[in-house]
Order: C-alpha cells, then sequence, then structure tokens
C-alpha cells in the first residue's frame, strides 16, 4: 500500500470542499507489477465479517484521510514527471491572461485569482506527445500502466470466473479481455479505440481510459451560468461529484470569472476536465454569435490547452448544408454549440470555421495531448426528432473529421444524442461505430421519453443503461434539473448516482469479470443479515443507511434479523435461512442430492418420506418464536 | 362532458386524504358513442395558447373539484347496476368478521370498523360472472366498452399517424390495434391476453385493462407491517399513489388490523386493489408457516373475495421439488409467499396446497370474478441468481397452471422477476409468452443491479423500461425504500414516477398511436418557452415548477426566453427559433427548397451567395440584445 508521500507536503488549510473517505471505506493504493512508484488509488469497503472488498476510485486525494487538501494550491502534480521524462515537450512562456478570459468582468466581481502558476508545457515538432502518437510508436506510458492496473481491480480474484462471465454477457461485439495488460491498454489507444485523456499540462490528474472494453466510465457536468453559482461553489461541486463515482467533469461554466473558475477547477481535479471553448469564445465577442471568428477560437482553444483542460467538446460536425434539415424539427438545434455554429453559418453563409480549420484545431490539440469529443450538435432534443437525417449527417461528418483526427496523432471520443426512444438506440451506437471506426462513444443520456422534466435523470438512466450495454465507453450525466434550473449539490450527487447505477448495469450486462463481484458481495450481506456491509458496499452508504434507519432507528436493529419490510415473525430471508439449512441436512442424508432424486421420491410416496423428514426433526421450523 | 351525479350525493366531511386537481388540469369526463350513461375520466390539461390536451387518469374522483369525497363512505358503487344487471349473481349473507381477520388486535389497537356495510354478491353456478367467461360467452361488458374508451384517449387525434407509429415501432410480436374497439377488448379478454380486473364486490372501481395489446399498467405497492403505519395512512398512500398515476394497487399489509385496513382501502379505491391472501392466513395462524393449512387459507380466500379485493397472488407454483434448486443461490428464496410456501412444503414433506387444491381456488375465485395474478415465489433475489432453473422450473408450473385457470373461467396474469441484468430480461419474457400462452406478465422491476439501495427505483426502472418494451403489460413499482424500509409517502410517489417514465417509455417503443402526442405536446411548449405547460404537461408538474423556481423563481422568469441554465444571452432554442425564421425567410425565396439545393448553392460559390443573404437581412440576427 504506497502513498504518494508529496501529498502530505500541502499547507494545512481549512477544507472548502468535502474531505474525508466515505463511511466504512479507506482510501488505499496498489502498484503495478514491478512498479512500486506507481499508486493506483481504490477503495476499501471494511466489511464486518473481517473481509475487505475493493472498488474503483475516482474520488481522489480528497477520501484519503492521509491527504492534506490545500484548495489554493491544489493537488500533487504526479504526472508532472512522467510527462517530462519522456521527454519531447518543454515549457514556455504561456499566454498572458486578459480581461476577456474572464468575461472582462470588473473589480468588484473578480474572483480571486489561483495562486500557484507554472510555466506551461508544449510538444515539440516531431516527437510523440499524445498517447496516440507514444501508443502507434510503441511505447507503454506509465499512464497506461496505472490504467490497465486501475481497470483491474478484482480480476485477480475472478480470474477464475472470467472466462464463464464474459461468455455468460452479451458485449455485442467489444473484446473485453479477462485481464487488462498494459500491453493491451497500448494496443487499444493506438487503434483509437480507446481515449486516456491526459492533457501535459493537468499532471494533477490520475490517469482513467475511456474505451468499449474497459469500465463504462459516467462524466458529470458542472460549471456556473450567466445567473447563478460561484467559483467555490463549482470546485466543491467537482469534488462533490467525483467522490460519489464521476470519471470525468465537464466545466461548462459561462458568464463572467470563467478562466478563473476553470483554473481553480483543473488545479484541483484528479479526473479529467473537459470543456465546450465555444462557449468562452462566445463571451470574449459579447454572447454574439456573428462575431465569432477563428482568431478568437484559437486564442481560446490555447489559453484551454495551456491551463490543462483534457478534452474539448468541438462542434466540427454542424454544416451549413446540415442546418436546414433541422427546419422541421419540433425542438430544431437544442445544443448550446450546435446552435451558435447553426446562427454562425446562416449568418455569414458560410462553412463552419471548424470544420474548415480541422487542421489547425487538431495541430493545436496535438501539441498539448487534449483530447477531442466531437459535439453532436445536430442531437435531437426532443422524442420526435431522434434519429433523423440531421443527426445522421452530422454524424458521419463526425467519422469523418475522427480520420483526420487520428492522422493527426489526436486521440477522439464521439458525443451522441440527446433524446432517443428506446426502440432507437441501438442503431445508434451500431451507426456511430462503423462511422467512426470504434472511437469511443460518449452519450448523453438518452433520454427516452420527454414528459418528465425534474425526472431526468431517471429517464436518461434507462437509455443510458442500453446505450451503454450496446457499446457507449461514458456516459454523460443527466441530473433531475435538466431542462428546468442548474443543478445544485443534490442534484450533481442523484446524477452522479442514477449514472453509475446505468454503467455498472452496462458492465454487468457486457459481461466484464469482475463486475459482479460487488453485486454478490451486497446480495451476500443482504441474505446474511449484515445491514452495516450492505450499506457501506452499496454505491451510496450515506443514503441506504438513513433510509433504514428512517423505519427502525436503533443501533440494535442493524444487527437485526428482519427489517421493517416484513418485521420479526415475518422474513423471507430467515425463513430461506432456515430452509438452506434444513436442505443441507437432508443433502447430508442423500435425500435431495439431485432434482431427480426429489422427483422420483415424490413418485414413490409422499408420506414415507413424510415420516422420514419428521424423525430428522422438525424443530428446524418450530424454534420460531 | 359527464359526471356522476351520485359523487354529489356524499355527506360533505373534512377530507382526510389528498383531494383536488393537479395544478393546471381539470377532471372531465367523456362517453362512448352511444353510450351517454359512461362517464370515462380522463384529465385535461389546459394549455397557455388556449388549446387543452388529455391524459389517461387513474386518480379516480378525488382529483374533481366536483365531487365530495368522504372516506367514512367510499366512493360511489358505480358499477353495481352493471354487475346486477347483467344477471347471474346474487346477495347472499356473508361470511362475519372474526377477531383473528384483524390479528386478533386487542379493544386498545383495534381500528375503526368501516361503516357502510353492504351484503356480498356470488356468482351463481352455471353462470358467466367472469369477464373471462362473458368475453367467452360473446358478451360485450360494459366494463368493456370503458376499459376501450379509456385506452383510446388521444388515438382520435393522432388517427391519421397511427399506422406510421405502429410501423416505427417494435413490438416483439404484440398486436397494438390503432384504434381500441370494445370488441377488440372482448376478444383480448376472451382469448386470456389481457384481464379487466374487476371484483363483482368491488363496484366503487373504475375499470382498466392489463394486457400487452393495451397501455402499459404499474401498480404500487402499499400496506402497514407489524412494525409500523396506520389505517389512515394506508388510504392515504392509496389515493396518492393514483393521483400521480398508479393503475393497481396491492394492499400487501402484515400484522394488525389486516382486514379493516383493507375494508378502508378497497372502499375508498377506484383503481383494483390487488393483495397477496397467504400475508393474512399467516396472520392466523400467529405466524408460523407451518401451521398453515387450507381451511384457514380458503377461509382468508373467501373473506378477500367477499370484501372485494380485485386479484390475488398466489405462490401456487412453488412446488416441493423445487425447493432444493435454490439451495446454492446466493440470496435463496426472497418473495415472502415463497420462502412461506417452501417452508410449509418442506416442514410436511408435501406437496404446495396451494398447487393442489388450485382447482377449489380457481371455484371460489370464479364465483367473485377475483383475478390470479400468479405468484413468483422464486423469482431471483440477486443478479447471481437470475434466470436459474428454480426461476424457470416455477414459470413452467405457471404456465401449467393458467390453462387449468383459464379452463376453469378465471382470468390470469402472471407475476416475473426480481433480479435481472439487462441481457438476461429479454429471454424472460419470451418464456412467459410462451408457457403462459400470452397470459400478461406483471414484473416486478427487474432490478439490473443489486449494488444501489436507496436509489432501486431507478436500478429497476431501467429493467422496467425495457420489459415494458419486451412485452410485460404492468410493472409493478420499486421505491426507493426498496431493501431497506418502509415506503412513505414521498417513497410512493418516486416510485410511481420511475415507473409512470418505464411504462410511457414502453408504450413509445412499442409505437403506441397516441404515445408520443404527450411527447411532441411538452416538447413544443419547451421549444416555445411556454414554461407553465411544459410544467403542467410534465408527470409532476408541482415538482418541475418548483425546480424551476429553485434558481428562477420570478413570475416574469415564467414568461422568459431563456432559463437558468444559459442565461438570457446565450439559449440554444432562442436560437434556433431565430434560425428557423431565417430559414423560412429562405425557404420563400427557394433557396434552401432542398438538401440538394443547398449542396448545389453551396458548390456554386460562397461569396455569391453569402451577399446575397446580406441582402435579405442579417438584421435576424443582430437585433439580438
Amino acid at each position: 500500500m504506497n502513498r504518494p508521500d508529496s501529498l502530505n507536503n500541502h499547507t494545512a488549510n481549512s477544507p472548502q470542499v468535502t474531505t474525508g473517505p466515505l463511511i466504512g471505506s479507506r482510501k488505499v493504493h496498489a502498484s503495478p507489477p514491478s512498479r512500486e512508484d506507481l499508486a493506483v488509488p481504490l477503495r476499501e469497503i471494511e466489511l464486518s465479517n473481517g473481509e475487505a472488498f475493493r472498488v474503483y476510485d475516482s474520488s481522489g486525494p480528497y477520501t484519503d484521510d492521509g491527504a492534506r487538501i490545500d484548495v489554493k494550491r491544489g493537488l500533487h502534480p504526479m504526472r508532472s514527471s512522467w510527462v517530462t521524462g519522456r521527454g519531447g515537450v518543454e515549457p514556455y512562456e504561456g499566454r498572458a491572461i486578459k480581461p476577456e478570459d474572464n468575461g472582462g468582468v470588473g473589480e468588484r466581481h473578480l474572483a480571486d485569482a489561483f495562486e500557484v502558476t507554472r510555466q506551461p508545457l508544449c510538444g515539440l515538432p516531431g516527437a510523440p506527445v499524445t498517447q496516440l502518437e507514444l501508443a502507434r510508436a510503441g511505447i507503454v506510458t506509465d499512464e497506461m500502466v496505472y490504467v490497465a492496473h486501475r481497470e483491474n481491480i478484482g480480476r485477480q480474484q475472478a480470474a477464475k470466473e472470467a472466462a464463464a462471465r464474459l461468455e455468460d454477457g452479451e458485449s455485442f461485439g467489444a473484446a473485453v479481455p479477462p485481464f487488462v495488460t498494459p500491453e493491451f491498454v497500448r494496443d487499444e489507444v493506438a487503434r483509437g479505440r480507446a481515449i486516456i485523456p491526459a492533457n501535459i499540462n493537468h499532471p494533477e490528474s490520475e490517469p482513467m481510459i475511456i474505451g468499449r472494453n474497459f469500465l463504462t466510465k459516467i462524466n458529470a457536468n458542472i460549471g456556473n451560468s450567466a445567473v447563478t453559482s460561484s467559483v467555490e461553489e463549482e470546485v466543491e461541486k467537482m469534488v462533490w461529484a467525483i467522490r460519489w463515482g464521476a470519471d470525468t467533469v465537464m466545466d461548462l461554466s459561462t458568464g463572467r470569472n470563467i478562466h478563473t473558475t476553470r483554473e481553480w477547477i483543473i488545479r484541483n481535479s484528479p479526473v479529467p476536465i473537459g470543456t465546450v471553448p465555444i462557449y468562452q469564445a462566445l463571451e470574449k465577442v459579447d454572447g454574439d454569435p456573428v462575431k465569432l471568428d477563428w482568431e478568437v477560437y484559437k486564442d481560446t482553444l490555447i489559453e484551454q490547452c495551456e491551463q490543462g483542460v483534457d478534452y474539448f467538446t468541438i462542434h466540427a460536425g454542424v454544416r451549413l448544408g446540415y442546418i436546414h434539415l433541422t427546419a422541421d424539427r419540433v425542438t430544431g438545434i437544442v445544443s448550446r454549440g450546435g446552435s451558435i455554429m447553426a446562427k454562425w453559418c446562416l449568418s455569414r453563409h458560410k462553412e463552419s470555421f471548424l470544420y474548415e480549420r480541422f487542421d489547425e484545431i487538431c495541430e493545436i490539440m496535438r501539441k498539448y495531448d487534449v483530447s477531442f469529443s466531437l459535439g453532436d450538435g445536430l442531437r435531437p432534443g426532443a422524442i420526435a426528432d431522434a434519429n433523423d437525417r440531421a443527426q445522421f449527417a452530422e454524424l458521419e461528418t463526425l467519422g469523418e473529421l475522427t480520420k483526420v483526427a487520428w492522422d493527426r496523432g489526436c486521440q477522439v471520443m464521439i458525443e451522441g444524442p440527446g433524446h432517443v426512444p428506446m426502440h432507437k438506440i441501438k442503431v445508434n451506437v451500431e451507426k456511430q461505430l462503423k462511422e467512426c471506426g470504434e472511437a469511443p462513444f460518449y452519450t448523453l443520456g438518452p433520454l427516452v421519453t420527454d414528459i418528465a422534466p425534474a425526472y431526468d435523470h431517471i429517464t436518461s438512466a434507462i437509455g443510458a443503461g442500453m446505450i451503454g450495454w450496446f457499446g457507449t465507453s461514458m456516459l454523460c450525466y443527466v441530473t433531475p434539473k435538466e431542462h428546468l434550473g442548474l443543478p445544485d449539490r443534490d442534484d450533481v450527487k442523484a446524477g452522479v448516482m442514477a449514472y453509475k447505477i446505468a454503467a455498472h448495469a452496462a458492465d454487468l450486462a457486457k459481461g466484464h469479470p469482475a463486475a459482479q463481484a460487488r453485486d454478490d458481495e451486497i446480495s451476500k450481506a443482504r441474505f446474511e443479515f449484515r445491514w452495516e456491509d450492505q450499506f457501506n458496499l452499496s454505491l451510496d452508504p450515506d443514503t441506504a443507511r438513513d433510509y433504514h434507519d428512517q423505519t427502525l432507528p436503533k443501533e440494535a436493529h442493524k444487527l437485526a434479523h428482519f427489517c421493517s419490510m416484513c418485521g420479526p415473525k415475518f422474513c423471507s430471508m430467515e425463513i430461506t435461512q432456515q430452509v438452506r439449512e434444513y436442505a443441507a441436512k437432508l443433502n447430508e442424508k442423500g435425500v435431495l442430492s439431485s432434482s431427480d432424486a426429489v422427483e422420483q421420491a415424490r413418485k414413490q410416496g409422499m408420506d414415507e418420506m413424510s415420516a422420514k423428514f419428521r424423525e430428522m426433526g422438525e424443530e428446524v421450523y418450530i424454534e420460531k418464536e
């Protein structure tokens, strides 16, 4: 169990964010074979029977009792030495921060700048910089070793069942391995079938991988808007989202203090951060899409590359020729980025500059290893608009751009719909895989109906579970506030929970070798009335415990062989336990050795058997209070 | 718009339950052609654009502003005249209520008896009594006419698209008609492919139908337990559950006052009530399964038939020979009824009396038209146990019993799993349809993972949406308290909402002709910034409005062309509206008449076109604040 010492070098400070382990858990670290220098984090759930169960952990040092968190200084830049160690990069004097980077906000409203600065790194020409380029060059990076070990949690223990699990699952053509080797990671990245979003200027990140042959990931969106919220709130939302399991976080801030908010988030984020650069570019031209141009966009890209954003949503598939395809839709264009670009294209009657400058965009992003998240600006915003020509025309263009980006050495994932009824989900995945050469699919929902605002975390979890099963690599969460307002802390947690469920359900259905281990563990705890273990093994121990205690608050009840649903005299679990003991007794005597034997026994005459059973001791049942 | 006058004859009383229409809605009634005497309830949502939208309404008179509710007197017995009118039944002196019916509760804890009593009805030998018998005899009952009209809500308006919708959907072999005629209902009931649960002693019920060719229904479970809750709470839970859309309610009460609680619920319930009679039978023998026998069970069946229970869960498929098949399961037998019967069978080493006495059970239930809900006592309670031999052996027996019940004139539905991962759901439906001759499938969840107690309404909504799509007729809800405690009011609502979503998503995917109309209506409202309409068209107007107001509380914001997510300058909907106006302008001039034209135009030269567009008025965009 290694713990990076450097974490303790931070100045102690009163935490402005949620820290401390989840109840019943502690942070541990594990090292890949022969790599004692790498400390892969995981969460160990301690069980009342003396055992422990380890789970994937995206929460970063915040849940580490031994870590000192100082939000003003940011996290330890673990990856700095990895990045510089492999060469091909150099520090340089970065772009100066301008007032418009923060929306031209006046002194009075200007947020405190993040104090710690360092020079940005940039890839040198000709040298491999991105994980894709390195993978193609046959180099297994530290990041690859790290994510391989991270993905393997539980697989060693499940090794014996791995083949059976994979056989039992249905992965629709995915190639999930029984065990993830660094070489497998390298190969998947080299093929473009997985990405490791890891800007060389975000050394604080704990590497993770997005691809259909790995665990299904989830993303949480945060971000202030012109209307509400502060820098502090957003940093806490990030910490809160990863505490409950978000694998990446997108900062969708608009309005003022946008640069500063992002700086605070990135410096404190152990997960990859994604953004939609056009949002900030638009702020720089006073919110008027018509005024956007390549120069302001390029300036924004560089600004964010230097800050360390790990992936950019770029709506380069919204082409001039597709816009009119949305005219008869029920909800037209619902993507912000998509509608901004549509407006730009129409007003100038020009092809999108994102499409036309795509080569240059690649060139910039490659130098920092910022991954593409090719945006679905024409995604359907209503059931009526699902799978229409506009949506699929854009997807075909995203396929074309995927190949361009790959040629330029960039990592790519593809964003997906939107609002889609259940029977139209699968074709989306099939088409995406085909058009985009199996580049990872990153889907929003999909929401399987439009009629439940305030419950869209649920409408979309249905679609997310299904699309994850079919082959989506990362699921973008939806919160209960979707369509209605800005998510607060509770909404973020509700969204993360719904999506952890969907992602895990997808892994189960695909037959991921170790996925079912957690289900089995919690079910065993449930069956054995180990209440505390049941809570602690669940996705949300706090709420599970709270719900239990609402009806049975006493501590003694957590040792009880019943719950409030059935009461003490009437518990099916309790009865079943007795049945099992009885069956075991019978089995010892060879009575119930097989189904056939029982059938035979029944035919031979109930009464005779019944006497024998009574003789064996009916008191097993009579003891019941 | 007919309203049953008799509702107004009730004594006014301070309501003990939630009454009044949903915000933005009012109760209306519609009559089938040539049946002015039938008043089928529906809910009319009034829109700000002067239009109105009608939705299916299971909430009963409680949401009718014109109805006087007196819980002490119960609802108007609308169906009494229908039942007696067709003959074949007679009133008789019912079974006397005994102290053990209420769990032998002492004076101090005895709940107030329901005051209004009437003699129970019973079918006469040789005459058709059940909807199945009547259907087979070629009789279209009032209930059938009523449910046909009820199912048709919105189909008249959607008539033109009906064929396209059905074609577009995927119903996996269902035979959903464009329009539901009473004759279609009769035929489906006669074939056993649908049931109308309607005990002749529950005349207060508003008939509804359960079958895969009708709208997907949902059930809400309520019920006190030995540990907590009161009669009043349970009646309010019933009213609350149907307010939000529960189509049937199961009273799973155990413990004391069980008879009285049920009486209050049935007399006040406009939806069919289901029970699990073995729960009460067990109470009568002091909670000891070994003491159960046919006599006490039969007595309980008759007691509940006379009260008016509409369907009974009967775990007659838990056969002696199957019990040992559960011995190696992770969670054994998790159904209460299943474990009670397993214990009984093993302790006596006898075949289940429910199985052996099945003919007699049919005979009793037929006389009152109580429908069978053949229980899945061996359903899996963990992902590990899904689709195992125990589960499917029982399902095969349920298929055998379905045919017996049909032979005896009884209506039948079949209960389904439990905990099932996504990739194992479909085979459940296929096997159920095959084994049980297309008798309606009534499924609990299924929960697609075990790891999220406190969120099992979501884990199960994923499975419910899918299984509903595949062919389940009614979805039994799961609340956030599943596995943890007894659901309270908020949990009941959360469960109903999750399942209304799943059921509607299933209807959409199957291609139900009028299902998408509501999605389209709410999406149009969303697109047109008709906030109030968006709230009121949603499944839960109160929460949608509340979530919106948390960020933008002012009334003026509900007329605003933006929301808190993007702020006033940056709304994709707003931008899209402008794009559309612009596209329309272009279209007038023939510029955007077709996709080809655009492509051609593009090829002919951007610059030329651009000038033309500018000339046409770029100010459309510049007006933006």
